[in-house]
């Protein structure tokens, strides 16, 4: 019973992460009640999302030059290499403001389930790179879960020979979380990583 | 340090009802890894929404003909109106596929503080349908809110005069609802509205 238009934007959301069709039918009937520049705002700004972006030629991270913001910043401590699967996480690690190093992105991880192997990485440029920087550290920040501690692994296992300091993201209960609450590989995790309080 | 057309997709994103600033990032990341096919198709989607719409000149809901699919149908009980406040509510009510009558769209419930008074909803056009149409109930079926209790009462008061049967909608426990979880004024109107087993 639904025009066709409507059908078509619910199909569109419906296809989101976290959208399910009762939000993506709530979200078009609240654009319905919009005047056409509020869509067309929307519109230009998905339609234009990647028209000029492309990925720095160094770190693989989103960019609008060749190389990035952050390859590019003279503050940036360049002996420093965090290593993460997207340019999310490139994003929510910069907003802490606390890192200072520079980046490299994966785009993904190894999981052959999905056919994704270390081939389809931006391994092979990372490696690159150690021909023309040079790192005290790398910051192994791939996600703890089954596909980013495997990717962890190889990764760690490829750099070991070069005797670089090798680090990972400390695991532990989330800041607010509760004990109670903790799955048993988080707690230990938290148990064999305790420090001096 | 976000790319503009980055930060200008989170911010249109964040606008919609429900979605925060982190799930405005992760949606416009997601969005990030798909290809040109897939964005135009939601730009588009979003774009065109409100092309070719227009409000039935008789129920006042979303259509693509002068009137609409329910006015038109030949099958509809015409002494049946169910007065609705938006184009999702009929929407709902048809995804039952119980109701056999017709709609009147409100496209609003009379706000006070928001400035809304029965002028800026479809009243009008209700009492209009009146000299042309024969109604045997009218079905209130605005939100059990202050609003929209405030909006049938409104109507209410004009139609009784007119010696239709004025009915509205059960108010009770939610199906799968937990009556320990039940807001006081459900309570109340479950108590009150109580049925022969």
């Amino acid at each position: 019973m639904l025009p066709k238009q409507i059908k078509r934007l619910i199909e569109e959301l419906n296809k989101l992460p976290g959208i399910g069709p009762k939000s993506a039918e709530r979200l078009t009937f609240y654009l319905l009640q919009k005047d056409h520049g509020r869509l067309q705002a929307l519109a230009e700004a998905v339609a234009g999302l990647k028209q000029g972006l492309r990925f720095c030629q160094r770190c693989c991270n989103l960019s609008e030059q060749e190389t990035c913001n952050i390859c590019e910043h003279p503050g940036r401590e360049r002996q420093t290499l965090c290593l993460v699967e997207s340019p999310m996480d490139v994003f929510v690690l910069e907003e802490t403001g606390v890192y200072k190093g520079i980046y490299h992105v994966l785009h993904g991880a190894i999981s052959p389930l999905d056919g994704v192997g270390p081939e389809h990485l931006t391994i092979a440029q990372l490696l690159k790179r150690f021909e023309q920087e040079t790192f005290a550290e790398i910051i192994l920040a791939t996600n703890p879960t089954v596909t980013g501690e495997a990717t962890a692994a190889h990764v760690s296992r490829l750099l070991q020979p070069r005797g670089i300091r090798i680090t990972h993201l400390a695991q532990g209960i989330p800041m607010g979380g509760q004990i109670e609450f903790a799955d048993q590989d988080t707690l230990k995790r938290a148990l064999n990583g305790r420090r001096e309080f």
